[in-house]
């Protein structure tokens, strides 16, 4: 069996070297790494190949299949991405709060790489490829382990990876891929604290919670999207069902995509109606309170909400509805049913979206926008690693500064403490 | 039993009050807090003689029972240190990283506070007043665990707690306590993770493990020092051992009092005899590697150090010493020995300091001073709640602002996207 420790050793030497890495030499692997996953294309995708057959085989659903699938264009895609990671500045060595103390000792912070991830994920193999530029670009080694309905493909990837790194003389254990499918692996990783530092689940809530309840080492979790739009009396009415449209249909199988939208009162009979009618035609079915199933009367693509409802993930075509009596009941529903992930109000009236800011406390707050928009390339950050709904560390999208911890550098003339 | 569900619920709707309670009425609870240790010194203090009596019943050692003790000079400090923690300004509410972007979205950051803290720790009274008064002053609730040694104490000064919160109406709620000893509760806190955000152990390695194992809720580690002090050939000896003994001797119970000395070869004849009679009087024994134990020669107060002493944090007056060949080494042993709290090099030549900081990953990274000043009022954060080693969330000295998390605010007029 895959000898977990000794991987953890390896990936453990190997962050020392990669932390102390020049950015030109950590860039120059990223373009390696590119180029090595166009040179191997073909056995790349022949390895995916046979992965999708295995998957087919296995009975695996078309959407999963969909998701495992890769192609000419797609393997291009993730290789400009990597591309792409090159040219974002890197995070390590920054310095910051320094200070002079009254007794003459100079302290200041300098970031730095965590030091060994360990990422766990499902059946993506972009994440492969994804993670591996993250973690380089800011200085840390990882350790993988993907899902093994992408096995091949992910074996084939790591070797373009190795490949990469190796060209410009970057420990090969940098980046280790766990090709042993044993889950016992996955629960031995959790608990490595001697060599890892911390722990990315990318995957469903099932693999969250297993993660936080198994680890040892801190966990970073999040991507559990239940969010909400509340239109307000003084929205701009026309506006807000467009924004509804799109937070829930242009991607509705991604976390930030809306789950609720509360409606005030006072407007519900204006907006309702309209927006059955701007939604239905993409495939939206709706859940209704009791106030919106009566605005509503009976439509085929309306049915009544059950209590549970409101606390459940779509992930799919289903949009809640619920009239409000204002903004208290609006953010009430929100505190009680919200993940933390993307919340947002849709108003013209200024305090009220300045108290649902100050007090809706999700990781994402939004005045007149798509909730589509929490992700790492959309905000700025040109990447995106995981979007964290937990408080601690980092929270919202994740990208190259929050894979760094810091160190405080304190320097005296022979300062004792009296 | 204590229903933890129900304090954890109650602890949540707090801390949503606390979240939204303004710097001025904080800082007025800190105040009244303050006077109500004060006006209830006779309860407290009587309650603190029956937790000594019982102590010294049970058997309970002498260092145990004086870290236990509390005095009227002693509460008067503790009251003293929590008006100094309201004169901090407020983490609260402070913006930062804010940007435009090309779709005309304007996004920033704002600092919130955390939620729900989870405390355990040992028998020290103290400790409730502190993370009470940093709790609040971050604005988060907490619940908090004190050891069983110190339980009167601690009601009465809980009790004197809710009065300041009362006084300018914030919910008691706020800072609650487990007054019940079933150390089932302990493992109940460590899994509320639908109601605390946060869990702070003060206390030993064997807490800190404890809750690493058991909890869903992030932890923060730390607190456990092995320090090092690596003395380069071109140091300033006298100075050199003047820090060494400050390091070793000035608190030798704490987490940042040194544990090794590394001496360079080149100067070993000089320095080792000379730090025997400099530390000896002061009761410290020293655990030689071969090359010092050849070079000190019989003395009472050395012994030959076994290869397991490297990996031990003394905690009293036992220094390991250890002759190296030069800065490769000394950063070899710091890497295979330190638990990543404090280390430090004595040196006058440039580039050897900038290859120690560059190179040694620990928390707080000296260069010519002494490890004692790792602490959150000696680094300029005016307080303390914890000294982390791990990398997540926050490194070293933590105090107000480490009690923080943020949130993303994005501002639109509408916008979708594409």
């Amino acid at each position: 069996m895959t000898d977990l420790m000794n991987l953890g050793k390896r990936a453990k030497a190997a962050s020392r070297m990669l932390a102390a890495a020049p950015r030109e030499q950590k860039d120059r692997a990223l373009l390696a790494i590119a180029d090595a996953l166009m040179n191997e294309q073909d056995a790349i995708l022949e390895a995916n190949r046979e992965d999708v057959q295995a998957g087919a085989q296995n009975g695996l659903s078309e959407a999963l299949i969909d998701r495992l699938t890769l192609s000419a264009p797609r393997l291009a895609a993730i290789a400009a991405d990597t591309r792409r990671i090159a040219d974002l500045p890197d995070p390590v060595g920054l310095e910051f709060d320094s200070q002079a103390l009254p007794n003459g000792l100079r302290v200041r912070k300098r970031r730095t790489p965590i030091g060994v991830l360990g990422v766990i994920y499902e059946a993506r193999p972009n994440v492969t490829v994804d993670v591996a530029a993250l973690a380089l670009k800011s200085g840390n080694a990882a350790i993988l382990r993907g899902g093994k309905e992408t096995l091949r493909s992910n074996i084939a990837m790591i070797a373009a990876i190795q490949q990469g790194l190796a060209e410009v003389d970057l420990p090969g254990d940098a980046i280790l891929y766990i090709d042993e499918p044993d889950r016992a692996l996955v629960l031995e990783l959790l608990r490595l604290d001697a060599y890892v530092d911390m722990i990315i689940p990318r995957g469903g809530a099932g693999l969250h919670r297993f993660c936080r309840e198994n680890a040892t080492i801190p966990v970073i979790t999040g991507g559990i999207g239940i969010c909400h739009l509340f239109v307000d009396a003084s929205a701009d009415l026309d506006r807000a069902i467009e924004i509804i449209h799109n937070a829930k249909t242009q991607r509705p199988s991604v976390c930030n995509s809306l789950d609720t939208a509360l409606i005030h009162r006072d407007v519900a009979a204006y907006i309702l109606p309209r927006l059955v009618e701007r939604l239905g035609p993409d495939g939206v079915c709706f859940k209704a309170d009791a106030d919106s199933y009566q605005a509503l009367g009976a439509r085929a693509e309306v049915e009544p909400a059950g209590p549970e409802d409101w606390d459940i993930e779509w992930l799919s075509l289903v949009l809640g509805l619920k009239v409000v009596d204002g903004l208290e009941e609006a953010i009430q529903h929100i505190q009680n049913h919200s993940t933390g992930h993307s919340d947002g109000i849709l108003t013209r009236t200024e305090d009220h979206a300045t108290t649902f800011v100050d007090t809706v406390d999700s990781s994402v707050v939004y005045v007149n926008a798509s909730t589509r928009f929490t992700d790492g390339s959309q905000l700025g950050l040109g990447a995106e690693v995981a979007v964290s709904t937990q408080k601690l560390h980092a929270r919202g999208p994740m990208a190259l500064q929050e894979l760094t911890s810091y160190k405080w550098i304190v320097i005296g003339e022979g300062q004792i403490r009296e």
